[in-house]
């Protein structure tokens, strides 16, 4: 295992350890809420938008310790994404029924269940970074950041316009656009929030932010790619999805070689991007070639 | 029509612009979500959330004028108010087709898109909350407040108590504390934040949280005797649902004339609970008053 490796195994432990404290307790009531809020969130994922959080920190931080508002930053942006993933798992959406792995949300409790697990979760997520122990100004600036990655301007709006494509032949900016959104957003956020936190300068933060669009757009492509190219046993979910749901992809636009020739294309754009941060950056850019070359 | 109905009506028309202003033009992309998401929010309603905003802050205001925080909180309160009914309308909760005279957003658009519109509108909540135009600290304060109110610990939490109580016959202990949750923690958050955008003193915080727990249960109790005794057209929504779907209710535990009772009990406890605050809450003690003796 290699220093990257271990350190995302690190980072991936200390988010569920984070996750596990700021989750209310199965035994407190609404027990079965609690209970499933935490179904849904505890017990894997690849975590990648607290490494984002950790590894930005990482690149921006003065010396003080900021480990407790970083664990909240990644509590706050994971459960935003795990809600989205429970909400999107549903009949009305996707209708997938494994995620992880494991029977998804709905399939474990039932529909109402799942709704307002997701629901919850969205609620906690800003609980958690009202909650931040940095100063109210910070606070207000990542709560400022959070809220638009996740509403209409970002990741539901990604949604929203996802649904509006199936079936449709999408231009490249079209599908680029959807993403943006879709995706790009929360992991954009993810990166700012892991800044943020750690009071940034603001050339710091403009350097964090054109690495993290890249990363952001390769993180997709890649999906597109592996919805291809892996099988469910390697992803935790169904694969070949997408193409069976007649789904617009960067595969389906491109071609598969292109596709990875965009993805190749990005992660040089996000390690570019890195130049002003020096070597206190090299996780994120580590991270960069995980998201790109990775199999699942 | 008294001085309270005017007063009512100005701040509903108030509250109806500021959410006009604030939700996003449905010719923004995504336009289809964007439109949705206004059918939902305008167009109607009592307004009764922002209306405890409005009073709340009336009854606390030091003589600056705070109209521009004070209509952003109550955006706020109101946004996640309306996406919760949207959620609670779809079909795998309530799965009710008629609200305020209108088509359900479900039946109105799709299911998929509700479940979108009601995620985003909770979103732009926050994010109204997030750009109030006063001292950082007292933003973060607002938000705490409505983020736990929202939550599992709060509204969310009290749907799913709601949902797990089908069919089961509740104390009047297990009935309050699913209400308390379920309708009262927004109630209770909507006069919070109308006094602490106007930077209300602790004693006054506490006069008006004391209010709005006992505003916030009489509202609940009201709710049940007007589903056995309003009608469809007067409601705007299904008569005489939660008897059908064998739901307990403050009636079918006490019977009406104790219901009737204990809401007016509770409209006493609220009028007492204003002392403190002087001749600045007689907005608050009418719409007690209002909310206790209304037919719809």
């Amino acid at each position: 295992m290699n220093d990257l490796d271990l350190w995302m195994k690190a980072c991936a432990a200390r988010a569920e350890r984070a996750l596990d404290d700021y989750l209310p307790d199965a035994d407190v009531a609404p027990e079965r809420l609690h209970e499933a809020m935490r179904y849904a969130v505890l017990g894997g994922g690849k975590r990648v938008r607290p490494l984002l959080v950790y590894a930005a920190g990482e690149a921006c931080q003065n010396g003080a310790d900021h480990s407790a508002a970083l664990d909240a930053a990644a509590v706050a942006v994971e459960l935003i994404h795990v809600y989205s993933l429970v909400h999107d798992d549903m009949p009305c959406m996707d209708d997938d029924v494994l995620r992880r792995g494991r029977p998804t949300v709905h399939v474990q409790y039932d529909e109402a269940c799942a709704l307002l697990v997701g629901d919850a979760l969205q609620a906690q997520a800003f609980d958690v970074l009202a909650r931040l122990p940095v100063a109210p100004a910070l606070t207000v600036q990542a709560l400022q950041v959070l809220t638009v990655a996740a509403g209409s301007a970002g990741m539901a709006g990604g949604q929203a316009i996802d649904l509006a494509s199936v079936g449709r032949q999408l231009t490249r900016e079209e599908l680029e656009g959807m993403h943006r959104l879709k995706t790009g957003a929360l992991l954009r956020a993810s990166a700012a929030l892991g800044g943020i936190v750690v009071g940034a300068a603001p050339e710091q933060r403009r350097a964090i932010d054109t690495y993290a669009q890249a990363v952001g757009l390769a993180f997709q492509v890649v999906d597109d790619i592996l919805d291809v190219t892996g099988d469910a046993a390697q992803l935790g979910k169904t694969a070949g999805k997408d193409a069976a749901a007649d789904k617009p992809t960067y595969v389906s636009l491109l071609g598969l070689d292109a596709a990875r020739a965009l993805a190749e294309s990005l992660r040089e754009q996000a390690h570019a991007a890195l130049a002003p941060l020096g070597s206190r950056a090299e996780r994120l850019a580590a991270l960069a070639d995980f998201i790109v070359l990775r199999d699942r």
